[in-house]
């Protein structure tokens, strides 16, 4: 069953940018609310701001909004999951079923977005296409903690795949095979915001290179480094969508992004 | 304020070796259960089985339990996270106290063990002196998601992070700065469990190189490799310390790990 990844985003019509609000052609809005609490939670765009969101994280975000009004920069929507059917599709195809019980597959959630408000990964990616540069703005709440006080090391981890896999997928569509080299310098202090500059370095031939740095909010402290490998591909096989598969989970009828 | 964290370890007395139920000299054993809900939840040992467990992790638990009789493998317990006047100690010296607030300090919780029972990451962790070689054995609940049915990229970092963590401090005491290098080749399916195997390749001074494989139970499909490098060092400045505050939160009268 080695159908490809890359059919199912041309199927979809999927463009290499992911904006706001972005939608194949021909596909159907998405309902502004549903009547389910469950669909409400699914369909809400967490990328915004919210109550647990400190003065720093508004304020950036605020900067970036209005980069926004003039096109040269957009805001990336984020949600909990894809929807049900495209959920079942996409393991009946990678996924073999043994693996994973329906009761398992009711309860799953997008990994940065599981967390109550406030609690796990507040975050909002803006990106450049001019620039070619991504930016995510992120605050690590108390359930990340590593040595007390601090973000654990693979929170940090999990905020730059993230966001140097969404920047892959953006800028070179598919993305096959990944390797991800961080540098921890300096711990970063639990609750506060950091800045994740993100870049396309090079493209040779289908392979794709991106950097990152981590960096508070005032640029004073690089806290990591962090380079991403990656492999742009029109056919992915079950064995190597790895990146693919982490960075664009599939809705109806858009790609979201975390 | 550049207290060290090596002489933190220095005071309690702390071993390179940290096996399961492991205290400081004279210090006082833990009581077995306390009487607020919370201090339980704090002071319950997570690396043991619970009905989320499915079949393939309890086996292999009960596999490296017996090889554990004979001395030559250690489970290591883990914890939510260390009690809250080490915290507060650890917090004193190395955060700036504006970055957090204290509400935001009562609920902060050790990353790795924030979910609940099952929905997140179910662990546990044996270290073999003799052959300088950790294992760690996880199942990877439906609130890590990445693509549909499958971990995310950054929960997979996370127990590498762990592990590779873990291990360095067990093999090289305090450890400071860090880089991770991870392989992803293949996706893990969501709910499965994988096996982390862990180990010292070299010590050259103070550099610790470890590298580690993530693996199916049967060890036919290989997921992830990685590696990582660190720097032994008997003095931590505020600065460096991060894969030592990343690896080995304190508690009262000893050290826990992830």
């Amino acid at each position: 069953m080695l159908r490809s990844c890359a059919a199912r985003l041309r199927t979809l019509g999927a463009p290499r940018w992911l904006p706001e609000g972005w939608r194949a052609p021909g596909s159907e809005p998405r309902a502004a609310q549903r009547s389910f609490s469950s669909e409400e939670v699914f369909h809400k765009d967490y990328a915004v701001p919210n109550p647990s969101w400190n003065k720093d994280l508004r304020l950036l975000f605020d900067q970036f909004t209005k980069k926004c009004e003039d096109g040269s920069w957009k805001r990336l929507s984020s949600y909990k999951r894809g929807c049900a059917l495209r959920v079942k599709d996409f393991q009946t195809h990678f996924l073999d079923p043994k693996h994973m019980k329906e009761e398992q597959t009711s309860k799953a959630q997008l990994f940065t977005r599981s967390f109550d408000e406030g609690l796990g990964f507040e975050y909002v990616m803006f990106y450049s296409d001019v620039e070619k540069r991504m930016v995510c703005l992120f605050q690590g709440g108390p359930h990340l903690e590593g040595a007390p006080g601090f973000l654990h090391g693979g929170a940090i981890a999990t905020i730059v795949d993230t966001t140097t896999g969404t920047c892959a997928v953006i800028t070179g569509g598919v993305v096959m095979t990944a390797n991800l080299n961080i540098n921890y310098k300096r711990p970063v202090p639990l609750c506060s915001v950091v800045v994740i500059n993100c870049q396309l370095d090079k493209v040779e031939g289908r392979k794709i290179f991106i950097s990152c740095s981590v960096q508070s909010v005032d640029e004073k402290t690089l806290y990591s480094e962090a380079t991403r490998y990656a492999s742009a591909s029109p056919e992915i096989s079950v064995g190597s969508c790895c990146t693919c598969v982490t960075s664009a989970p599939l809705r109806t009828g858009e790609i979201n992004v975390y």
